[in-house]
Formats: structure tokens, C-alpha cells, sequence
């Protein structure tokens, strides 16, 4: 049991903060209760939890928010985040990642840098993650075992790229049956690994369209009507890969998804700047869900997603990091560039051009909203009760220090605050379904 | 003395970064020599250093970084940083702006809030800082104060408003002669408090054209050529402010500035996102200088600083964190939204847009540009010999723990990834003249 001032959103673009809350937490990792000091019961719970030795009260500063779901990593790219941001992005993966990818055929290596990763997350309040792993199975298997033995609820995908056209000899696979094998085996190993529950979870991810023939496209959908599991890749992500796409198939990448089986209410997709109006009904039709990555997005985009559209169509829409297209290992910095990016996207760039034709009007978001694809956006894509500090849903928790204020401030500004300035060192605990898998220093 | 790895500004997009540098530093607080081990005298000037206890050797993961130069800052609205960034510049002044600062009157309200303001400060790696104080006199001597009393080097704005069109009663000053004259009062009250050194520095500061009568701006305009000192105030900043200039005077903020006697070579501008070329060539003409502030930006701006053309015309150009207008008391998070802007301007923002005409060509920078800003830049601004590690300046440091990578990293990627990572706690210590200032923890 935890008492303290909880933060949890309550619509799109509000959060609520309630002080003095007693969040109670079963056997079973989910939230048995909130309450407040005006419930009959509240002494009685709170004394039996402190006689039990099962009671952690926050300190005056510290504040409770449900963890993060972040909706993009690429986790074998950990170690180039905030290195190699200068080509775009055929040319990126070609130069920089696709030969950083392979290094984890060395499952020593493998180790090395998903214990680091898997860690760095937790401690950055990130409690769910939906990865890209690589090619190779036994690597992602590694990968499976740092997210059971830390802690972290896991979606890992087992990466499918066999266009010889897109994807170099030394990184891909060997023909499109390949692939698809390797998919099913994958899923096969992670439903034994996490013996029926939600912490570690396989997700069919062709790498995108372009990496992927028809083939291998046709299979995957195959797999995914199959099994019901997650599907992820990367959609409409750059003018390049939008073009490539509609070169290809006369068709966008949406649209291409939907044709091959793989456009369905487990299916999340990331960056998706260029869709088109279409392309956002077919999702809400088909109850897709979107990853939003903006600091990658400003380096590897060509433009900004809109959110805004995105929301008002109601198709779910989390965040995502996007390790390392972007820079941060932290989601506070996506909510943050979220809003910038949402403002930016509004006012126009360019004031050689009238105010008037150089943005796009009501395309701004509030924090409140950035919080909310942060936590609630995120679980809805992964089919997930958590997100919230709310009865029945999982106790994913991170506990943050604020900073001091010279001035007092209302539960509105703190929690405000809250979300422009905390840093990683802020992050003093982190629980997922109830237990504590992160605590600094 | 000071030895480990230094990572300096080298030209305008290249940083320098090099192991085993011995820094010495002088009596006068300026680095008396940079020395390395190819040096014959390098062991000897080790030992002695050594030997007299003025040795301080930097671990293995921490680097040795000029201080940062934050060229706008509003000192009273320290306490708003983070919070009530959802109204547009003439409303947020109105609403939320003006009635804290106007809170300065209260001395020992004062006291607090620009001690806890110097303290953040330093703490982010900041070394100099050109702020805006308030009308009130009495107030800002408290902030020179807690500058020299803490070691932070600040200059400081006496700020001007008489405009009663454009400003509340409650806080303005009553007439220009007033302004003037409690400029002029602060330009010699400053120069006795700092007996003449330039670690506390006085700033003729009309808040913008819009706050200011001309009989106000013409005033300041000749305490300008009087006392030879720097000028502040915000130009072209938003749309309504630079649409209000152009209203009043048929003429852009640069140019009225210029009018009034206001446009020195030791005038630093701020935003200016909605310059013309005009303007631009009167700021290399004048040799004026420009603090360029992209979070801030965002939020208030209606778009980017044409940054690459600025710089290609040789404008002196800084970095600002514009505390409150900006949420984050920090220049690395200025550092890399500087970065990410210039990236959505070349690219544009509306996808719906056609790509060859969304955005702006050749508009991007690099990491180390910005960083070149934060420091070379600023320095510049401000006609102090800071900003490099490097004979004959100033020795204002920052020593930064890296993060751990868990792959071997050259001595570039090293420093991109430190401009891109860096947090607060990272911060370990920091010197100014040679002092240290601040030691976490
Ligand atoms: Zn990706
Ligand atoms: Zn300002």
C-alpha cells in the first residue's frame, strides 16, 4: 500500500491530483482500491497495512504517477542513442544501424546492452515497452529474459526483413518463408517463456514495408490472424519511405497493412507523419493504434504527426521514444516535444510566410494530453488495464521527487511542473503490477 | 590546475575534444595555459601544481566543458518556469506575467526567489547570465547580489516600461523621465557594487518597444552612448509584437531600435523570430547581437529563427533559456531544441504540404553549432573572452559525468551523445574565474 498525492489522467487533456490518497494493491498486482481520508474505512486499512509492514507513505515532495508505456524502442540501436543524427533515413540505416543491428548475432553482446536498456527504461519511469529486437531469435529470447528478470512488461518483436532490394546480405532474412518461420517459432518461444501472462509478449514486426516482399507481408498477416498477437511496423514514417511505398504498391503504407492482413486492433504503428485522411478512417475503422515519436520524428520525419486529427477521429495514440532515431531514453522529453512539436505544427515554421498559411490551425496539444497518450494512449494500444491510478487496473507506478518551488503552488501547476521538469535522478521508485522492480540509489 | 578531457568549441560547427589536457589557470582567473603531455614541461608543471594541493584530476568518465552563457533570462519569473505556458504573449503578460513580477517590490520576496534562481543557475552549468530584473531598483540590487555573493557572473536589466497603453498600473513606471532616471540610478549603482570588474553588470532594458514610449526609448537610447554599456530587449518575438511595431511605427523593431540610438554593438536582441533581411543587415552593420531562445520559441514565437542565415551573415548569436517564457532553467535542453527547430524548419511541418515547399532549404545545425551558440556565441554577445578552453580566457567551467555506454566511443561521439544526455545531476561541478561555484552534493 502506498499513501501519498497520486496524478493520474482523467480525460484527454486533464489530469486529476488528489493528496492523502491510500492506493491498495492485491495479490494479484492490480489496484484493490483508492482512497481518501473521507472514506469510513481509511484509519483501519492504513493502520492493518503499517501493522503487516506493507505501507509506504511518499514523502511531502514526492508524488505517485502511473508508469509510462512507451510504444517505441528499438532496442539492439540502445547503444547509438544520441549519436548519428545527421542522414536521413534510407541512408541512416544503411551507414549507421543496419551493421549496429548485427552485432547482436554475438549474444554476449546481446546480454551486455539489453541488461543496460532494460534498466535505463525502469529508470526512467517507463513500465510497459513495445521493442524491435533484430533478426536473430536467440537474441530477442535474450532480451525476453533481461525484461523477466528486471522487471519490465516486455512486447518484443522478432524483426522481418527479407527484401534483398532494401536490406543488405549481411542483415536480413534469407528468403521470405525465413522470416515467417522465424516469427511463428518466436512467438511460439515467448508464449512458453512467459507461460501465459502479459510480461513478455511477441509482436509479428515486419521492419516496414519497404524491408519486406509481398511474401513475407502475406505470411506475417497470416500469423497474426493466427494467433492474435501484436502486430508493429513503421508507417508513412518519412517523405522517402512514404514515397517508396506509393511507388511500390500505388497504395500507402496504411492501406498496403490492411491488404496483407496486418492493419488490425493489436496493430500499432509508428511515426505515421505522412498519413492521409483515409489512411486515418481505415485505422479508426479497423481500431489500429499509432505511435507518436516526436523527437525522432523532427530528425527523421520531414514533418509532424497530427495528433490532434488523430485524437478527434479517436484512434489510439501513445508515445514513443523511439531509441535511438530519437535522442532520450525518456518519455518526460517525448511529452515535452510533443507539445512543442503540436505548437510548432500550428504556428508554421517559416514567418517569410503569411501566419495565416504557415501552420495548421488547432493542431496544439496541452501537456495534459501528451500525459495522457504517455499512459492511457499507450495501455489501449497494447490492450493493457494500466495507465491510470484507478481500481482494477495494474499497479505500474513511478514515484518523483519535484523540485522545490519558491512559491506555492496549486495540484494543477505542480503536476504541470511536474511534467516540464522532471529528470531522470527525479525518479525515486519505480513498481510494476505492485512490485518494486526499481529504487534509486 | 585541472587535468582530464576537454571539450571545447573549435569553429562554428566543429567541437574539439582532447584527453590528458592539463588546465591551468592564472590569479586573474584566466587560463594561463592548456598543456599535454607531448609538452616537455607538462610533468614538472603537474608535480609542482601537485605539490602546492591545486591539482584536481577529473575521472575517467567525467569532461571538462566551457560554462554556458544564458543570454535571456527573467530573473522574476523564476517561479512561473514550467507553469502557464497556454495563453499568447500579450495575454500571458497580462494574466500571468506581470502580476508576479510586480511582486518583486516585496524585498525579501525577492531575496528568495534570486538566490534560488542563482543557485539553479550555476547548478545547470550555466556561467554568465544576461537577465531581466523588474522596475524595481531596490529588487535588482538583491539580484546582483545574490550574482556576487553566489559567483555567478550577471548582468542585469533595470527594466523600462512606461507605456500605459501597454502595461498594468500596478506596474510601470510613471513617466519615461522616471524610467530613465531609475536606469540611469541602477547603470551607477551597479558600477560601484562591482567596483568596476564585470562580474555584475548593468543593462539598459526597455522591456520591447511595445512597453516604452519613444520619449522612453530615446532617453535610454542616450544613456546607451553615455555609459557605453549593453543593451537588452525582445524584437520581432511574435506575430502581434511584431505587427504591433509595425502598426506604431511603420517600421520593424530593429529599425526603430536603431532610431532611437538603441542598436550598439553591445545590444543583445531577443527571439527575433520574424526578422526581414533588412533587419539582418542592419544587426551586422550595427554588429548588434541576437539570443536565440527555441523552447521559449515554441510556445510564444509563431515560428523559427532563421538560425543558418543569421549565422551566415556573422551575427553574433547566443543561446537563451528565457525562464518562464522557456519552462527549463537549463541551456542543454536550449542546446537540443535548437537542434530540433532548425530541423523543422528546413523540413516543414505540414505533411499535407508538398516537401520542396514546407520547409526552408539548408536551415538545419548541427549539435555543435548549437553548442557553439551556448558558448563562442554568447560570449561574443556579451564581449567577454569565455566560452573556450583556451589560453588567455576565462577559466568558467563545467566538469560533466558522462553517462556509461556499453559501447567504446570516439572522442565525437563522445561529446554528441554528453550535448544530447546531459541532466542536471550529471553537473558536477562548476568555475567561474577559476572559482568553484558549485559542487553537487
Ligand atoms: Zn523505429
Ligand atoms: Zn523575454
Amino acid at each position: 500500500m502506498i499513501e501519498g498525492t497520486i496524478c493520474t489522467p482523467e480525460t484527454v487533456d486533464k489530469i486529476g491530483c488528489y493528496g492523502n490518497a491510500l492506493v491498495c494493491v492485491n495479490q494479484q498486482g492490480l489496484i484493490a482500491s483508492v482512497l481518501f481520508p473521507n472514506n469510513s474505512q481509511y484509519g483501519e486499512i492504513k493502520q492493518t497495512a503499517i501493522s503487516q509492514g506493507n505501507y509506504h507513505q511518499l514523502a511531502a515532495d514526492e508524488y505517485l504517477l502511473p508508469g509510462y508505456v512507451d510504444l517505441h524502442v528499438h532496442a539492439p540501436q540502445w547503444p547509438q542513442a544520441g549519436l548519428a543524427l545527421d542522414l536521413p533515413l534510407a541512408d541512416w540505416l544503411d551507414h549507421y544501424t543496419f551493421p549496429l543491428e548485427s552485432k547482436c548475432s554475438d549474444l554476449n553482446y546481446s546480454k551486455t546492452i539489453y541488461d543496460s536498456l532494460v534498466k535505463e527504461l525502469l529508470s526512467q519511469g517507463t513500465t510497459t515497452a513495445l521493442m524491435f529486437g533484430t533478426i536473430y531469435n536467440d537474441s530477442n529470447i535474450i532480451l525476453a529474459k533481461a525484461c523477466l528478470e528486471y522487471g519490465l512488461r516486455g512486447f518484443i518483436g522478432q524483426v522481418a526483413m527479407d527484401n534483398a532490394d532494401q536490406t543488405p546480405a549481411y542483415y536480413r532474412n534469407q528468403s521470405a518463408k525465413d522470416a515467417i518461420d522465424a516469427t511463428e517459432l518466436f512467438i511460439k518461444q515467448l508464449q512458453k517463456l512467459s507461460n501465459d501472462a502479459d510480461r513478455v509478449v511477441p509482436v509479428i514486426t515486419p521492419r516496414f514495408v519497404p524491408s519486406c516482399s509481398d511474401a513475407c507481408l502475406q505470411g506475417l498477416g497470416q500469423l497474426a490472424n493466427k494467433y492474435n498477437v501484436p502486430v508493429q511496423t513503421h508507417v508513412s514514417e518519412s517523405s522517402w519511405e512514404h514515397g517508396y511505398v506509393l511507388d511500390r504498391f500505388k497504395a500507402t503504407d496504411t492501406s498496403v497493412l490492411d491488404q496483407f492482413g496486418l492493419l488490425t486492433d493489436r496493430t500499432i504503428l509508428m511515426h505515421a507523419t505522412h498519413l492521409t485522411d483515409d489512411d486515418m478512417d481505415l485505422l479508426a475503422k479497423r481500431e489500429a493504434a499509432l505511435a507518436h515519436c516526436p523527437i525522432s520524428n523532427a530528425y527523421f520525419g520531414n514533418g509532424v504527426m497530427r495528433v490532434k486529427e488523430i485524437l478527434a477521429k479517436q484512434i489510439k495514440l501513445g508515445l514513443g521514444t523511439d531509441i535511438s532515431g530519437g535522442y532520450s531514453s525518456s518519455i518526460y522529453h517525448n511529452i515535452r516535444q510533443a507539445v512543442i512539436s503540436s505548437r510548432m505544427l500550428e504556428d508554421g515554421v517559416d514567418t517569410t510566410k503569411q501566419a495565416t498559411t504557415r501552420g495548421v490551425a488547432n493542431s496544439r496539444i496541452n501537456i495534459a494530453t501528451a500525459f495522457y497518450m504517455a499512459t492511457v494512449g499507450g495501455a489501449e494500444a497494447l490492450h493493457l488495464n494500466t495507465g491510470r491510478i484507478k481500481e482494477g487496473y495494474k499497479a505500474d507506478f513511478q514515484v518523483v521527487k519535484s523540485h522545490p518551488s519558491v512559491i506555492t503552488l496549486s495540484d494543477e501547476q505542480m503536476i504541470e511542473r511536474i511534467l516540464y521538469q522532471t529528470q531522470q535522478s527525479d525518479i525515486k521508485q519505480v513498481y510494476i503490477d505492485g512490485n518494486l522492480v526499481y529504487c534509486k540509489d
